[in-house]
Order: C-alpha cells, then structure tokens, then sequence
C-alpha cells in the first residue's frame, strides 16, 4: 500500500515544532491512529526531501529516531517499511525492591567469551596501527616530549570536532573539545566543572555502575531515574528530583538495556534541563554502532540551549587500553573547562594522542568503524540465532536496534547473579542485569556481547555451555 | 689532618638510634664543637665500613645526608673532606606578607630557554625509544587491547618496585606499586585514598603550586608550613597544624629551594605521622639528580611505620608527555588504595606502560639517568659560570647539591614577577619564586632551569639578554 502522503506531511514551517519533529509526530501518530500499519511503506529519505524541500538532515533526523524507536524497519532494495509485529512495548524494567547489595567490579586477567565492553580483538587493523605508532614514535620532536597541551593534542581535538560534526551531527568546534583519559575521568572533570558536593544528578536505573560510582565518590547525591522502552522516564525524573543538578544519559543505546530515547524524551530532557539551568551528560559510548538504520543524530545536536556536555570515547571503536576519551562542552562552558583542567589536566600521552589524530586524518577511523558496524551486524545475528538454538524458545533474547550487547531473560524465577558466578567458574562471561541496577532492583538478565562471537556454531556451543550451568 | 676516628665512631650497636644516624650524629656534632674544621678530611665510606664492621649502606646513608646537607663533599682522589667555608646556614625565605595574587600558570606552546619541568631534550635516547615504541606496538596482542590492569601492568609495576629497592632504597613489593597518569592524578587518588573534605594537609612554603591547588580544589584545607636551610621546618607545621592528616613534601630536592630535608627533619617527622596518624606524600620528583654526591634515599627508607606514600614520576627522569606516574603505598594502604582504584583508576595506556616497562628491563632506563646525570651536572656548571659572568657580582646564585633548577637573587628591591613577564616578552622562560610562595609572601627570585642550556656561550649569552632586561 502506498503512503498517503500529503495528509501525512502537511509540515508548517512556521510553528514553534521543529520540521523533524512534525514528521516524526505525523508518522507516529499515523501509526497511533491505524492510518499506518505493520508493514506499509513510508516513502524513502530521498523522495520525500525532494517532495517536501526540506534539508534531508531533517528527513534523516525524523526517519533515525522512528527506526531507532523501532517504528519503521529500512529494507534495503524493499524501501522502508511501519515495523512488522509492532505493538505498544511495555516498561523494560519492572521497580521491584532489593536488599542485596551489588557484587563487586569485576575484570579478567584473560579475555573470555562473551566479554562485555571489548570491541571485535581480531577485526582491529593492528598493522596500519603498529605503522602510524612506529612513524608517530620516530617523529618525535622535541616540543612533543615537553607536557602536551592541558586541553589536547590540537590536532585531535580538531579530527575529533570535524567527525563528531559530519557522523554526530554536532556543531561544535575543536575549542570545545577536551581529551581525557576515559570516560571516568570525563565523570569526575565534568563534576567538578559543574557540580558541588551535595548537588543531586539523575542516573539512568539500570545504568553502568562507574557512572553513578565516581558521583557517588565525589559527594553528588544520585538520585536513580527508570528507564522504560523510551529511554530515561524524565517525568519520573522531575518528580524524584526536580531540582537536579545533572543527567547522565545514554541517548543513542541505553547502557545497559539498549534501547534509544525518543525524541518526546529528548525534547522533554531538553527542556527541563534548560528550565531548571541543569546539565545533561550525553553518554555516547557506543552511539556509531546500529544494525538496522543509521546512527541516530546525538542528543546535543538537538541542543539549543547549551546544555547538553557530549562524552565520547575510543575504548569502543578502538579499543579500550588506550585510554582515550574527550569531552565536547557547550561554548558557555568552554572557560570553566578550560579552568578545571588547569588543575586536574588530561593526562592523555602525547603518543596514543598524535597515533590516533593521524588514525583519523588518513581515513582509517571512518573505514574501521564501518567495516565494524557490518561485522557486529553479522556477530550479532550469529550470536541470537545460535544462543536462541541451544537455549531453547522458553529464552527471551532482547534485540535492540544498537549496541555491543545482548540481554538474555529466562523464564521463571532464577538469579542471574548465580549464573554469571557459575559462567564465570567455566570461564565464560556475562554480567547480571541486577548489578546494573540501583541496590539490585530489576529483573534479572544475562548481559552478554556478541563482539567477539565469530561464527554461529560458536555461538550456539557457548549456548550449550551457559544452558548446562542454568 | 688525620680524623680522630675512634672518638669519632664510638659507636653502641645496643642502642635504640639506629647506626647511620650515630655516625651521622656524631660526624655532625664534630663539625658543631670544632674537632673537625672545614677542609678535614673525613675517612672514606670503603674505609670506615671495613674499620667499623657495619654495613656499607649504613656508611652510605650518612655520608649521603651528610653531603646533602652540605657538611661534607666528595672530592675525588682527594677523599672526603667537610665542606671548605662551611657555616650555619640562614633560613632561606623570610616570611613576609603580600596580597598580590598569584600570577596565572603559564605554558608556551614551544619550548623556550630556561624552561623548567624540562629534562634534557637533545639527550634522550629517541631511536631506542622509537625501536621500543615500534616493537611494543606491533607486539599488541588481544588481551593488550582490553582494559588494562586497574593498578597497572604487572611487568611495569615489577620493574618500578625493583628499580626503587636499587636506587631509592625503599624496601616495597609490586602489589604496592599503582601507575597512575601523572603527578596531578597521584595527588587526587591519595587525597581520596587517606583524607576527607575538611581534614588539613601541610605543604611546603614556598612549594609546588599543583599540589596545593589540587588539594584546596579537593576541599582539603592547606597548612603552609616555612622552608628554611634544612627543608619543611617540622616544629612549625606541629605548632601550626597539629592534627593535619597529610604532608605533602619533596625531601630530595625540595620544590622549589632545591635544599634536602635534614635527617633530624625527617625523623621528626615520620614521629610527627606515626604519632598522629598522618600520612606523608614524599613528592621524589627528581631524587635522581644530585650532581655532587650519590641521591639521598628516600625519606620511605626509613619509615617503620607505614606513613609514609612514595610519589614517582616519569616526567623528568624520561619525558613530560609520556604522562606516566606510579604511588608506592605502605602495605597497610594496599587495600585502601585498591578500591580507590576500582572507581577511579590509573588510566595510563597499555602502549606507554609497556614501552616504559620494556626501557627499564633492557637496562636502558638506569643507562639514560646515569648519562643524564653527567650531562646536567656539566650543563649546570656552564649555566651557573656564564649566567654568573653576564650578571656581575651583584647576583646570588643558589647552587644546591641536587635538582634540575637554578635559583638568581638579585640584589636591592625588585620583582621577580615583573622581571618574569619581562623575559617573557622575550622570548626567554623563568618562574618567579614568589608565585610558588602562599600568598605571595617570600624573597623575590628567578627559578631558571639548565636542563636545556648546552654550552657556557649559550648561557652568558642568555645572562645577558636577562641583563637587558632587568
């Protein structure tokens, strides 16, 4: 069935609503509404920025949220399509109460299957990198070995702020940009800049411990905000905690349940956080790495107000001992940064800095994280198909559109805990869902990654592994 | 003149002072009543371990403090002798009060002369580095790019943990060795590890600025404690902050009089932490370079008490940009400061680490501080004559036994901080000592560094342009 166009885009340039956001709400709420069913086409990007002449970063920015929201599927030579079986998700995470503290961190001498955290080990380009090491280490000069500058190599912190603009969509310039040494210590430069002790921050719930860890550490009451299958819930945010500080939020896949935050969320985040005069941490560890559309633009290219302080890192589309990271912070910010980091500094080598400005001034990055993005594609499905086969139909295996991971749920009552101890006993990996939620509440999942998994047969001896320990 | 050896070294092995301190005592006391005149020679340290039947590291320790307070000096052939013209020495900063804040930090974007924080650029071996950074990179094997270990490379920790036992004389074990990123990061992981908001740290004034900042950013509350002839005066900081939980000092060269801190100081005050519970922060940023006797041990060689934090770094003994670091702990802190670590971590890269790690094994890293400590001493000379004969009579030059730095008084009154901005116009680098002074407060001087200075020409030279300008 063809896609009534003109009553679905009936755009008004002039309302106060973003172009994008009207299309996106017109064909949301044509879905709502029946007009649009599982299974019709939506016309393609191209045609209609032709039809409507509106910037195709507009289409794009609309069709990215509603794909990742899982609304619409992109099918290749079939075009684009409402998602077949889509019906109204319900909350991801049931709050339930727990006393059980959460287990310790937790980090093996060794790699292990299944290993969260790690990108594909066998798919890294180490010869081109051992080339660019070996010339960066010969070129040395003797202003490189002197301290590097306190806010970044200049040359990286540009790479960075050109591909963040043409793969992120964000306007920002290399002053903006701020190298770290991970994204823990993005956490702590980014509190201090921002924060004082006895300040409160929204924290995602379930949301990557180290996050709510170093604010913890730092003095900065945490205040846990559920995430349902939009993302964070702002609205509970606001009535838990109103007068935040802070938000630390993983807008493109959420850490750890994978899902995107719609674009009301976005908006609503947007707006409290420019209402209240808070900031957002935007947490986009991952954010290159979707299977079923583009990337989603990032939440700071919807950024008006200055509010949104970007975390990126190399841990993931590099690799993680390299200990790189950077900070993209709002041009009202840039002074405060530049203050804080008087004191604390990067602290990132001149070395890993200068290999990696190269890395991506001679187009290795853009190809790496492409190349990428088609193998996790691949891993991915081997993993689900192989893992669903020796687990059986009871297993619930969580696809989201993005992400490095995989969530496994069981049925019945089991703990999670338990089995990722007796994994970890057969030295296989996976971490448990309720560890990533605040004082253990949340229903219990294996966190498992496909990045490694490099065929289906392997996935599916691994299922028999973890099957046997249940 | 023969010394009267036997009085001299009527040592009591039964009593509660240790050994090294009874010769030194006694050598001391000699030179304080007479019986041993500027210009006696003092028995050799071969001799006087053979004569006394004690060990040579015992001799060693006190001829060493002896030398670095300036009582004795090596001199060759001739044999050990107390230091010609010696006499009690003045305190070297008068406290006197100002309200003139402190000036800015201030680093160029290329190296300029003078310098400080600079090792020798021209003398670092950069084609071993290059074949190492080469070899290392190509090496990278899997588990290398996974996160790296959160205290450090167990290979570069084994070799720190080594390499102190032989050159520092610190009795410590690699489980107590944590790499961190620099300085700056060690100083916020023990401030973590030991203090709380609220609690007092003493530092050195005048001192090194990060430190203090780092605290104060921290909320630590800082105690100036005067530096005179003999380093950190103890008695004062007891009498000015009593219940101070840290101290944060620099008993080899202190940063920046470049004086040693006197036995009888630091007994005082590892009984001062042992009996309040204090740490101590033993910043050893150079111990290394002392150019007219062997390096003193570290103030950690004689703690039984577990109070005192050993801070290492590899900015001066290699390069600045390597940011590379590491905090030896007393055993009764390893677990504190494994959790910190779990939050927090070091954050220096896999590649980095095991260059360095690499550098000390192949022996290259003992090879480069002994030809490095030549070449300073050489450099440090040329600077002292040329800088002298530019400047005239008028100016003092402070010559130190140790460091990497020369201080310039100039007579009458003047400002350094404006002589400062002056030669920075000029293209010409110097520190002014009161902006490392609290408050301001302390004489006027010139902090200028040798390191880079490469003939007695370049340095008159430089003398005169500094002329020029004052």
């Amino acid at each position: 069935m063809a896609t009534p166009r003109h009553a679905l885009f009936a755009l008004d340039p002039a309302a106060t609503t973003p172009l994008y956001r009207q299309i996106y709400d017109r064909i949301r709420g044509a879905i709502a509404s029946g007009a649009l069913k599982p299974g019709d086409r939506v016309p393609s990007a191209r045609a209609l920025t032709a039809e409507l002449g509106v910037a195709r970063g507009t289409i794009d920015a609309a069709y990215g949220l509603l794909s990742a929201e899982g609304y619409i599927e992109a099918r290749g030579q079939a075009g684009t399509v409402v998602t077949p079986g889509l019906k109204h998700r319900a909350p991801v995470v049931a709050p339930r109460l727990r006393s059980e503290p959460a287990a310790p961190s937790f980090r093996p001498d060794t790699v292990l299957p299944l290993q969260m955290g790690l990108p594909a080990l066998d798919g890294f380009p180490r010869k081109i990198w051992a080339r660019l090491g070996a010339r960066r280490a010969r070129a040395t000069q003797h202003i490189d070995m002197a301290q590097p500058p306190l806010f970044g190599l200049p040359a990286l912190r540009e790479e960075v702020a050109t591909y963040l603009r043409v793969s992120r969509g964000l306007d920002c310039s290399p002053s903006q940009v701020f190298i770290t040494s991970g994204f823990r210590q993005t956490m702590t430069l980014v509190t201090r800049a921002v924060l004082k002790a006895g300040d409160r921050a929204w924290v995602e719930d379930p949301g990557y411990p180290p996050a709510r860890r170093i604010l913890d550490a730092m003095g900065v009451r945490v205040a846990p905000v559920p995430v349902d299958s939009e993302g964070i819930v702002v609205a509970e945010g606001v009535r838990l905690a109103p007068r935040a500080k802070l938000a630390v939020v993983t807008p493109a896949h959420q850490s750890p349940l994978s899902v995107s935050l719609s674009l009301p969320r976005r908006l609503a985040l947007l707006d409290w956080a420019a209402q209240s005069g808070a900031f957002i941490v935007e947490d986009d560890y991952d954010g290159e790495y979707r299977y079923v559309s583009r990337p989603l633009p990032a939440l700071g290219s919807l950024d008006r107000e200055g509010r949104v302080i970007y975390a990126g890192t190399f841990s993931k589309v590099l690799f993680p001992s390299l200990r790189l990271a950077y900070v993209v912070v709002p041009t009202g910010l840039i002074e405060r940064f530049e203050e804080v980091f008087q004191v604390f500094a990067g602290d990132a080598p001149e070395l890993t800095q200068s290999i990696v400005a190269a890395f991506i001034k001679e187009g290795h990055f853009a190809r790496h994280i492409q190349r990428m993005r088609a193998c996790y594609a691949q891993r991915r499905a081997w993993t689900v198909a192989g893992l669903g086969q020796a687990l059986g139909p009871g297993v619930r295996i969580d696809t989201q559109p993005g992400g490095m991971h995989l969530i496994l749920r069981f049925p019945g009552r089991w703990s999670d805990r338990r089995l990722v101890a007796r994994m970890r006993d057969d030295g296989l990996y996976a971490e448990a869902l309720t560890d990533w939620s605040v004082q253990g509440n949340g229903s219990p999942a294996l966190l498992v990654s496909f990045t490694n998994v490099t065929s289906h047969d392997e996935a599916k001896a691994l299922g028999t592994r973890i099957n046997r320990l249940r």
